[in-house]
């Protein structure tokens, strides 16, 4: 037999053709429906969430539950092909943290519901679990609803293991100028670790994003509850504060990441 | 003790207030986004589809896989205060039958993947099972997608206990003028059977509906597969023809029903 | 066209030959694995959800959380073709209550995570809805597990729409002669409203069972929390004592319903 | 602030204490269930599914469906804190395969339930993606069942996205003396790329494991379908002989990985 060439798939599964493989190339690209709060959290409990060399600023953080519609690589067909792989629900927790005298939004927690976006977010340092997460979502036919307004009430929550991780409400007041996350660019711990023998992944990364959109962003008050459970650790984010409520879709595109450290 | 009232509660659970009740009673409420393609049906098959004394007529025949949002009993604050009671994923073969010389639609075969849906569907007389039910969805922002287009293309599918029982693509081409059904008013059979003792319900009822309310509707090519499994006799569904596919939104209340014949 | 016999399906969906239908005719078997607690409510809250003519007696209550194996009709051959039609994971509450000067068992809650026992139990009374539930199981070839003995902890928990409404956790003691329920012969109401139109059935009925078996039966500790949810109104279930935690084994026919009173 | 250590978590999430992470580190337990088909897949296809320097032999494959129960780091609180966690569904291929003259066992394909699973397969090279798996279960009180007999049939499916890619069924004749897996030592691809910038693993590893115990091992007949998916390959096994179907129970440990060459 001749000598065969590796096969360059991306991702695991490997196969000669790559079309078996979970998370094709980037670019990879979302459009985010979000509702979320803004809070700031006990400087001395989020402390242990925030990695160093990651720094805590002044605790101020943002819980949200999003519907996401995604391609990668460009594989639009997968709209109609395979809907589940274009869409996913997702809960994170945000936090502005500090590198170097610099700014960061750092997220300690994220989940979402569908095997592409996990291992997809692994490999750009994203810590995602699986969990079920619902938000409301209004079909315009319902009572003539019109799109958001003032008085609107939209609500999720995310459960994980039998857990309520994450429950919360908003309530519309305003359109407002600017969307309330990214603190400033996106820093994550790309971490495979090595098994015995294998190399031991652990870097800082920053994401590499573009094509930033957004559509209308709505403000107003917020409720959010956060509940530990024994393999997710929110009895470390304590909320002091509770800023506002928000609604907003945007969308963009993440090609990869620029490492900053290793660790 | 005093004597206590009879609990008069809609449906179980029965407690005092009717707050646990899984069914609250009428008027329902429906937003639907929806394709499906429009067939004829082998006659000699479907037959055994179509329960006396409906009577077949052409085979003319639409399968659709839907997003649903409900209201049920006015309670609007379920959208945000319990997000997955207000929306379900349903899947459904409609029927053209005949009955006392009339024009009617039947249901021979319907999914969902909720309880609510399910309890509610029964007592209207909907056949409703459990399924995993998937469509596609657009988000508006997600490589600048402004609503249905010429060419645009949408696919779904359901599967029951390991069997993709439908799996359907429809190629939007034009708007149309009238949406593919219902065929004629809805007839479905309410069916509670005895258990050795107790009151065997088997009755005809005619679906009351109100307040029909359409969005555009596309109409264009349609690819269906219809498979077999051990409990969806879906083997007597086969396609002699397929005319259209549709894409289309519209909104209805569900009253109640008028009892046609018992049986 | 010669005149056609009206279809004698049990349930829905109706066909001719009745290979479609969700619920087979009994005989229903059950093999049940199952933890649970022994527990005393509040009477002044747990009155709310005994629905007259039954009456309340003492307080005592049970919940469990279990693994259930079933066939329907005798079709042993459902254990390999459509292996998720022959178990399913079921949590509920039971109360000790009267009826006529006789003590019985009553269910004002039951969750199940599957459709064909949902309407089985529905047309028993059973108030079934849908519910994520996990309890422990353990392998045999795991850390050389030899069945249960003294010490060994289980646990489990029900979540419906984001609530964790039951969390229990028991630890073995010893084996114990009987079985923590039934408290007497099981009643619930049978109960398919009326839309407007259409037969109103409101029954109370009491299940007939058979061939009780039962394997070790052990008792040690119980831990239980009850949480309410906006559909599920389990803040009427204060628990005043805990009495034992259970583990046992146990396995059933039930063939029908014998009616008692009709409201 | 004085200078913090780095947070040696294994996996993300990366906290302080490591309790919010979802892989513990080694040794990971298994005990499992297992049915599955031996069969001679045609060579000429397979080789697409082969990565280089791993060169296929002949033919020889076993595809199983599996219900495994799992400890990671020896938390074995998690039976009855978090049951969810330790136990999970998989499917998966195996082919046997030559690198350096040596025969080994390589997965091409892997499918599981859990997320837990999913990423801990992933840091020893186990190409998985989430499924929907069932297979066949019986309960001893179930009709009086004593353990597997000859002639008892088992069954199981996997489905992804909608697509059913295995479906299995199996009739037990005799007991056998060895299991049908594995042919030689796992080996598997640790593939975890660089996105523009971070470390670029592609490495081939040799799955460290220990502590083999087998149940009674089953042999007999089997039936086995694989349906291709727009993300799933399958269409590359193609099924030229089947040989045999098993059920049988084993246990073991994997502790790493042994690194054979970087790609």
């Amino acid at each position: 037999m001749q000598t065969r060439n590796v096969f360059d798939t991306f991702t695991l599964p490997i196969t000669k053709s790559g079309q078996s493989q979970i998370v094709p190339p980037p670019p990879w690209i979302y459009a985010i429906e979000m509702i979320g709060v803004k809070v700031f959290f006990d400087l001395n409990k989020i402390i242990d969430l925030i990695p160093p060399p990651l720094e805590p600023t002044d605790g101020e953080g943002f819980v949200y539950i999003a519907k996401i519609f995604t391609i990668s690589d460009n594989r639009w067909e997968m709209l109609y092909e395979d809907p589940e792989e274009t869409k996913y629900m997702e809960a994170a927790v945000a936090l502005k943290v500090k590198y170097k005298d610099s700014i960061y939004t750092y997220f300690p927690f994220m989940w979402v519901d569908k095997d592409l976006p996990l291992i997809r977010g692994w490999l750009l340092g994203y810590p995602k679990k699986l969990a079920i997460i619902s938000m409301s979502e209004y079909h315009k036919l319902l009572d003539n609803y019109n799109g958001p307004t003032e008085g609107m009430k939209m609500g999720g929550y995310a459960v994980r293991n039998g857990k309520e991780i994450i429950r919360m409400r908003i309530t519309l007041k305003e359109k407002y100028s600017s969307p309330p996350i990214p603190f400033g660019p996106i820093v994550q711990f790309r971490r495979f670790p090595s098994v015995q023998e294998g190399t031991n992944v652990y870097e800082l990364g920053q994401v590499i994003s573009s094509d930033f959109r957004t559509g209308d962003i709505w403000r107003g008050d917020g409720e959010l509850l956060l509940n530990n459970s024994i393999n997710d650790e929110l009895e470390l984010l304590k909320i002091n504060k509770i800023e506002a409520g928000y609604y907003f879709n945007w969308s963009f595109k993440q090609l990869g990441t620029k490492i900053l450290a290793k660790l």
